[in-house]
């Protein structure tokens, strides 16, 4: 097996991979920088942009290396001209985002925060207190890749009906007794709605004033994609009618003052982007992305996106 | 269909049932007091002590309603001898139970008290968080009844490998998948133990203080029982070393001064006894209450306990 001449880190530092990894990685090549040279053949980047410009700056590249599943930041078709292969790392958090999902809803359906700020004050009484149960309500998912198909399985764990939404049918998984709907249907009739759509041209704004219009009352709606997918000014609309509840994770994306707005509806939970941040997740990625690197070398890439 | 002369409610007022659920008994009634009379052929009661003296002091009294699940309240064998029938509601709350069992894990794993506090600072960067994951972990369920049984199918559905302890093997529930295990090894080895007895003399102190020191490092401990069933002293000098978490929710039935000391450790976390009080828990312990009623003026009484 050939190694690499010089691996460029870009995008992350040397605290974005454990010890064991980068031990792995050093094995596969000759050199390891964090500032640009002229004789890089590999490149490590992950959420920064490669563009046109910065492939040209390497003429020896041969490979990129994404530390991430999205590839939305490097330009794939001019990589592919230059006969740079990308490999990126896909599905390494399923279970930690499909878990983190259930984290949300639980949350929420138990009044949790309340729940431990009484117990702090040495109130046990439980007066006050009413939660909801999962069991027999109906749950749709709209997006039924990876994500949103875990999402669907413990679903029916709790023994909700679990319905879902996808640009495309999926045999295998109405196989397991999860239905197919309407996206119309499955808003307008679900208890519980986990969106797993990836953001993309077709996806933005697929909650539209009129779908955020049709939801059930009582309905809890449960974002951990992009809110490009959401109407905001609707969804705010909807809001201070009071009769849905709104989970997002990902504030970190949108303008500051739409944040702050939603951040005023008492039924609008708004968290952290953590749902992909278990220990667990955090060893697989880093398994992909060395076994790509090793795959790459070996003449058989995986996870080869161009 | 017979009637009852007249119903005395003890134990809890008219707010502990619903306005249609009263409206029901009184059609198997020809009255309904608040406050003791000689004639009362039937006594609602919840958790208050129904003994020989109470029982003696109504000499007309056929049926016993207990609007609750244990029945340690009331002298059934002399009930029995008396000639009266008692009835109670089991199994109104089993899915709020299993579902707060999870919504407790969940709230752990995925740091959301703190995920909730950064989130209101509008610190959005997701740093300094690292979650865990249910899948694969090794799941020990102390107690197969009802809740026991709830718990393990929906760590099934999160894909935990799911053992079980309890006085008598189930080969029901061993056919959907589920492991038989001594306590020893179940405690010894699980990386989650959910407790799940029936307080009685001999499940006190099942947690004893070499079963405790026997936990594995990093052991998540959930009992949402009672805590008679654990030895409290030596919960406290394993909770010191720092590496078991406890989560408990019956505070109220301890003595005040062992849940102030356990509540200074941050690897204890301590809720209101809230498991039970679901919306659907509520109307399925009415709906039972008031059918045990009803079947009992029919001459098949159900839930009969002596």
């Amino acid at each position: 097996m050939d190694k690499f001449q010089k691996i460029l880190v870009t995008g992350f530092n040397k605290s974005g991979l454990d010890k064991d990894s980068w031990d792995q990685i050093k094995k596969f090549t000759r050199g390891l920088i964090f500032e640009p040279a002229a004789d890089v053949d590999c490149l490590f980047s992950r959420f920064n942009r490669i563009d046109k410009k910065i492939i040209d700056s390497f003429p020896k590249l041969k490979y990129i290396g994404l530390l991430a599943t999205g590839t939305g930041t490097v330009d794939l078709e001019y990589a592919k001209k230059k006969k740079v292969t990308v490999c990126n790392v896909p599905g390494y958090a399923t279970e930690s985002v499909a878990e983190w999902v259930f984290a949300l809803i639980l949350e929420h359906l138990h009044d949790l925060e309340k729940a431990k700020q009484v117990a702090h004050k040495g109130d046990f009484s439980g007066d006050g207190f009413t939660t909801s149960e999962i069991l027999g309500k109906k749950f749709g998912i709209i997006g039924l890749g990876r994500i949103g198909f875990r999402v669907a399985q413990i679903a029916q764990g709790f023994g909700a009906q679990v319905t879902y939404w996808s640009r495309h049918r999926k045999d295998k998984a109405e196989k397991t007794g999860l239905k197919y709907e309407s996206i119309d249907n499955l808003i307008r009739t679900s208890d519980f709605i986990s969106l797993h759509t990836l953001t993309t041209k077709e996806t933005e704004n697929i909650l539209d004033e009129k779908k955020i219009n049709s939801l059930k009352a009582g309905a809890i709606i449960i974002n951990v994609s992009g809110m490009e997918q959401v109407n905001i000014q609707a969804l705010m609309k909807r809001l201070s009618k009071g009769d849905i509840t709104f989970i997002f994770d990902h504030p970190d994306e949108m303008k500051k003052e739409n944040v702050k707005k939603l951040a005023k509806f008492s039924n609008c939970l708004i968290y952290p982007p953590i749902g992909f941040v278990s220990a667990e997740a955090r060893i697989n990625k880093q398994a992909i992305f060395v076994s790509n690197l090793e795959n790459f070398l070996k003449g058989k890439p995986t996870n080869k996106v161009n």
